[in-house]
């Protein structure tokens, strides 16, 4: 560009998130640096800090500032419902429809033939474990209602079956639909009319 | 949210840039979490970086890791001819159009009697002094197609007549089109097309 290596590297990495293409790059790198007080230096110490401390939850895989999330520490959110959800876009999806009172278990993806994704490689295992150690009376599997989404839950449901209550999000996720992507009231609605497996 | 403190500010910090909202810049986010050491620590340093050494350019008002911008360090730019442009975005879309040779002038803004900008605040002073000092032979009035643009356009060629030749962008530039908006080819077709004033 015209300004120098590191802006042009800002805008280049930029560029890289998504929602930015190169032009809203630029955008935001100006504007950025018009307000290097407001915004360009908390943003550069916040991204520090969330690098330097931010990992995932030992026992869910969420997101988390320590060892273990916020969400596994509250005690009142033991109520034996484990919802299992594919990544944490999809945790954040459900915790915004605010009618989920338990707790997650994140696989970090679906099973696929195609990408070789074996159930080793999506904390499956954990979930098996979990349920045993932490007094799981219903794990809701909250997959995405794609091919992989539906084969991951079936693989779930046959490892965990008749050691807890089995259910699955139903009445309102569109086929192919993915959770992050539904409107609060569509999985409220779907996590009420949740059905047994 | 629902992972702590930290995240959740930089999510809302996030979706201030231009370009993303509250669902890409918790999209964002997790890319940046799930890349840290590629995308995350990097950014957070280059962020660092920019809002320590990025400055305006003292002569030109570009942006600038120096007290003076690569454009007007560069001894082979000083061909006489001056493009005058409202902000940086625009001198950045004049460079990525490749056609322009010499150097810039940027106002930070246009007249506007409703905002109560005034010529004192938009370095129209500076580009007055920049013609006598600087062996200036042609001012090329590259403001955008608007109202203001247009008001400050000829409030310049007021200043600087007789002292200059002035021209300003012409064919290609649409009735009410911005500049950043353009593609580079209309912008060289623009330039190439200049006017006398
Ligand atoms: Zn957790
Ligand atoms: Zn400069």
């Amino acid at each position: 560009m015209s300004a120098g290596r590191d802006i042009d590297a800002l805008i280049e990495m930029l560029a890289k998130l998504p929602g930015l293409g190169p032009r809203s790059a630029r955008r935001a790198v100006l504007q950025l640096v018009r307000k290097r007080e407001l915004l360009l230096m908390p943003l550069a110490d916040l991204m520090h800090e969330v690098a330097v401390n931010v990992r995932e939850c030992t026992r869910c895989g969420n997101i988390s500032e320590g060892p273990v999330c916020p969400i596994c520490l509250d005690q009142k959110r033991a109520n034996g419902e484990l919802c299992v959800v594919e990544d944490v876009a999809d945790l954040w999806a459900m915790e915004r429809s605010g009618n989920f009172k338990g707790r997650y278990h994140v696989l970090g993806g679906t099973l696929s033939a195609l990408d070789a994704v074996g159930p080793e490689e999506l904390r499956i295992p954990d979930l098996v474990q979990r349920v045993e150690d932490e007094g799981v009376t219903e794990v809701i599997l909250a997959l995405n209602a794609t091919i992989d989404g539906q084969t991951t839950a079936h693989y779930i449901a046959d490892q965990l079956e008749g050691t807890v209550r089995l259910t699955s999000l139903a009445q309102g996720v569109p086929i192919g639909g993915e959770l992050d992507y539904l409107d609060d009231g569509t999985i409220t609605a779907a996590l009420r009319a949740r059905k047994e497996l």
